[in-house]
């Protein structure tokens, strides 16, 4: 068999995704039977096609030459390019936008309405129309997988979704951003202020110039919807999240914690009665207590108990492995 | 579509599982359009048998009213009774024998044989004779799980073999018991000798009686032999397993550990040259540093880096989960 994809978005992530293809292709052939193609690829300004399959070698050598991933220069009309190659998955890793979740939203309307699986790792589409995508491909018998829109390498979503079909489940809470959570447990390891912290973690490369995204909650409260919409079949957006932000945790309120043997974490939550982000004190001793930039989601559920699910939440191949993990498990059920 | 259950072995899990089926019927049916019946159970006395369907609830009564899950007395040949009791599914819930692995082994064989799929949470045949099992199952196209055979509804096995099936997993490291975890924890959090914090697992019904199988360490090196074997690719059985248990820690051990900021927690490891278990020295704050009766394993992996799965090991509505999982996967394939 034979598996052709679009790849939409050519930056960290699909040029991590270019180099798991490069060293799989060969593995996934001989475990599943099928011969997975790259027939298409662009970026911002740029695309390639062909529909014999392109090799992700290249198209990693020309993103690293030039910029671009192919030599045609596109006019931004990337809907196009997405009703023009045929496909049979589109991997969405466009830059997240979540004010309008576009260009990606369109993108994956595009491919859904023609029948075609879609794989992502988007945040915007996700926590402002979630509805619209899975309905639609519902209605067109088309998937939608998304395992690295959350938390990166943490595998959360399938296990919710597929190891834990039988459950029910009630309740999740997590650590979902790891900016957040690295600048909590620095303030409480060195009794730092939030400043220093933030700044040790941009030096780190582990929060941005603007850290707002992170800081503020928003990227959590993102993942919070996701969470919430594809596993507590719950209908919010983003905007419907509570969210607070740890801008306002003092090191005063960190010693508090720390002197009743507690710490705060930035927790997303989503029960029958929540959907929120918002600092929350953690005993010392509990999972969710974790320091450092893992991610991490407790889902309660009927039977079973209390499941955990932890791992690396961002990063270029941590993100592509999420991305190659939802690959594998659309190519298996063909 | 109809599913025909086979339970064999109706003691503590048997009964967690007619429980689950008894309020998750309806739910199969209408998500998976399936009908799942049980048409026989059968414990160490006694057997029913109905091609119509036993009801789960008068299975369980009738089990608590006489100490016997059906009328008919048999003569102890189970065997028998799995290749005449015609089933698409057979459970295997009799008790672990970790010498012999038996009589689950010839149950299961017998029902592979006739290329039935099997579900078994029972650690003896598999930590003995996995290979068998395996190779057997695979030449007769029928399918073997057993996640409910390592860490109670802690979703490991599926976990590395579904969700996770894209990667090569390098190493695993894990609390696979929670009896030797909670004294040691004891042992840690209030200086106690280990004979103290095993009378305290005893009382709270943490502990057998004889407390050999949890704190020598054979317990968790079952579990180590049916990861390497499922999950490594490894062939190995519970006897290859290098084994320190726990007997020997001394309060002065894990005194001098606290004093280092570390604690003593036993740890199942399989890597390419190890396939061990053994106390071990963890940093506080490491998520194996954890606490309590919880199982967690940690998997290394080529592209996503390390994940981590935690949940119950043990109890009979956790392990009665896994079975149901494993069951959902098998009606959801089929």
């Amino acid at each position: 068999m034979t598996v052709d994809l679009l790849i939409a978005g050519f930056g960290v992530v699909g040029q991590g995704l270019a180099e798991v293809l490069a060293s799989k292709q060969g593995e996934l052939e001989s475990k599943l039977d099928t011969e997975v193609r790259i027939v298409g690829a662009f970026d911002s300004r740029s695309m390639v096609r062909s529909e014999y399959g392109l090799d992700p070698i290249e198209l990693l050598q020309h993103k690293k030459a030039t910029g671009m991933v192919g030599e045609e220069r596109h006019q931004g009309d990337t809907v196009s390019i997405v009703r023009e190659v045929d496909h049979d998955i589109l991997i969405e890793l466009t830059p997240t936008d979540i004010v309008k979740g576009e260009p990606a939203f369109s993108h994956m309307r595009s491919s859904l309405e023609m029948g075609r699986d879609v794989i992502t790792c988007n945040k915007g589409p996700l926590a402002l129309r979630y509805r619209e995508l899975s309905s639609l491909a519902r209605r067109k018998g088309a998937r939608l997988r998304f395992e690295g829109s959350v938390g990166g390498a943490m595998p959360v979503i399938s296990v919710a979704r597929e190891v834990l079909m039988g459950e029910r489940i009630l309740k999740i809470r997590g650590i979902l951003n790891g900016t957040c959570n690295f600048i909590l447990s620095r303030m409480g390891e060195e009794g730092l202020p939030l400043s220093q912290a933030l700044k040790e973690a941009q030096q780190l490369g582990y929060a941005e110039a603007d850290p707002t995204y992170d800081i503020d909650g928003i990227d959590s409260a993102c993942k919070v919807a996701i969470l919430a919409n594809a596993i507590m079949d719950k209908d919010v957006t983003v905007n419907e999240v509570e969210i607070t932000g740890i801008r306002g945790i003092s090191e005063e309120a960190v010693a508090l914690a720390s002197s009743q043997r507690k710490v705060i974490r930035l927790i997303g939550e989503i029960s029958e009665r929540r959907v929120e982000v918002s600092p929350r004190l953690v005993p010392a001793g509990h999972l969710l207590s974790i320091g450092g930039t893992l991610n991490m989601v407790q889902m309660k559920t009927d039977i079973a108990g209390e499941i955990t699910v932890a791992g690396k939440g961002a990063g270029k191949m941590e993100t592509a492995s999420a991305v190659f993990s939802d690959l594998v498990a659309l190519v298996r059920s063909r």
